[in-house]
């Protein structure tokens, strides 16, 4: 956590936060800062700016939680941390990138949306293909607490605060026919497919949309779709490269 | 697994091996490979080449592993599979990277040998940094056959068959002093480290020895000792990436 991403419902006062959970535990368990210490914090889709650790407001406005770990009941263990914030800095710049990427195994989705939100990619559509597994539209990962958990993670590691959006679409022939040109208009829409004619461009300056199918790969029909919807199958080399490394080794060469 | 990796322990003749455990529950349940199907394998440190399944030889040559998930023995469920090989092409090139990391926690350390075999890095150093909790050097994950096993996943993941070489160094200074010079002549010498005036290059052509030092950070001494053994500090863009997203994003832009 190189910035901690602040919500409007932390405020308890216009340049004050209180923070309980994961935030504080963080802060008091690995960051083992004290009353004094500045921090970088981030308003979600807004500025980047420090916050200092301030002792807490009268306890008649706190928010106790009960202590389950402890049978005493005093001292209190501390269960919350203020913090007094003020904003001045715009985050980094989004990465031109529209990410459609094929439904991966819940472990592998997790990892690709902190991965993503880490690396800037902001617009995220999570489309099904024929080689994906018709159960894992069930899993859990795809509802929006577990996947808002891990793109705040990435937004946290990277120190930016602009909250990515994430599309799902059960349909592959309707979105690649109906909505897919409307996104690729204007950038260079790519996907990766071993065994392709072209290889991977080097540093670009334009927009990119890519495409990442299935584990098992991408079947002749579904490319054909995308062809003719406007994207360039690309081979990235002799090595088949796993879902979650293919990202930021596709943004390392492009921008 | 896109290549079945064989040792010279799995043949039980000149052109025939038998596979037992992890290879052999991946052909049958994963891959659901029947007789006469043929498989790209590959020979540790040798050449690539298919392997069609085919029928055991009598039980007698068999080497047979007792179920213990079944009360039944007969009829007995098999236990290994037998494929006929030959080899005719040469893994794919090696990437001329040297990389040197800061030990990170077990987990990611699974995951960046996994990433660094399959990228085809066949060079690893790891070493002690100031910001490297030293309870980490008694982690089993720092065993052999574990980190083997990671190595070898991403070599099947890869189609690559070269097995990297994993070399830990506990003393940061002695290596850095007396090793790193000799490791980094002819090569572009990186250590990746925020807030350099430096920017990461973009395609080279040379080999590269890359640094990637504790989460935490490189504290200045270490990057006084590593700039006087011949490394420059690159910064990677505003967004503090995860050690296991830098090693592909930099290999991207790089190669």
């Amino acid at each position: 956590m190189n910035l901690i991403l602040l919500s409007d419902s932390d405020f308890i006062s216009t340049h004050r936060v209180r923070l309980s959970g994961r935030r504080f535990l963080h802060i008091q368990d690995i960051l083992k800062a004290q009353e004094g210490k500045t921090l970088t914090v981030g308003l979600i889709n807004g500025l980047i700016g420090q916050g200092t650790i301030v002792s807490p407001k009268s306890e008649q406005n706190q928010v106790v939680i009960p202590d389950t770990h402890s049978c005493s009941s005093f001292p209190r263990k501390r269960e919350s941390i203020e913090l007094e914030v003020k904003f001045d800095s715009k985050p980094p710049q989004a990465l031109p990138l529209s990410l459609i990427l094929a439904l991966p195994r819940p472990p592998m989705l997790k990892r690709i949306l902190f991965s993503a939100a880490m690396l800037g990619v902001k617009r995220i559509t999570i489309l099904n293909f024929n080689r994906v597994e018709k159960s894992l539209w069930n899993s859990s990962s795809l509802k929006i607490p577990a996947m808002t958990e891990q793109l705040v993670l990435g937004l946290e590691q990277a120190k930016d605060t602009l909250m990515p959006e994430v599309t799902i679409k059960k349909g592959f022939k309707p979105f690649v026919q109906d909505e897919l040109p409307a996104i690729i208009k204007g950038s260079l829409a790519l996907v990766a497919h071993p065994g392709s004619p072209r290889s991977l461009p080097g540093k670009t300056d334009q927009p990119v949309t890519l495409v990442i199918g299935p584990e098992g790969g991408i079947i002749d029909y579904e490319i054909e779709q995308l062809k003719a919807a406007g994207c360039q199958p690309m081979d990235l080399g002799p090595r088949i490269l796993r879902t979650e490394t293919v990202l930021p080794f596709i943004v390392g060469r492009l921008f």
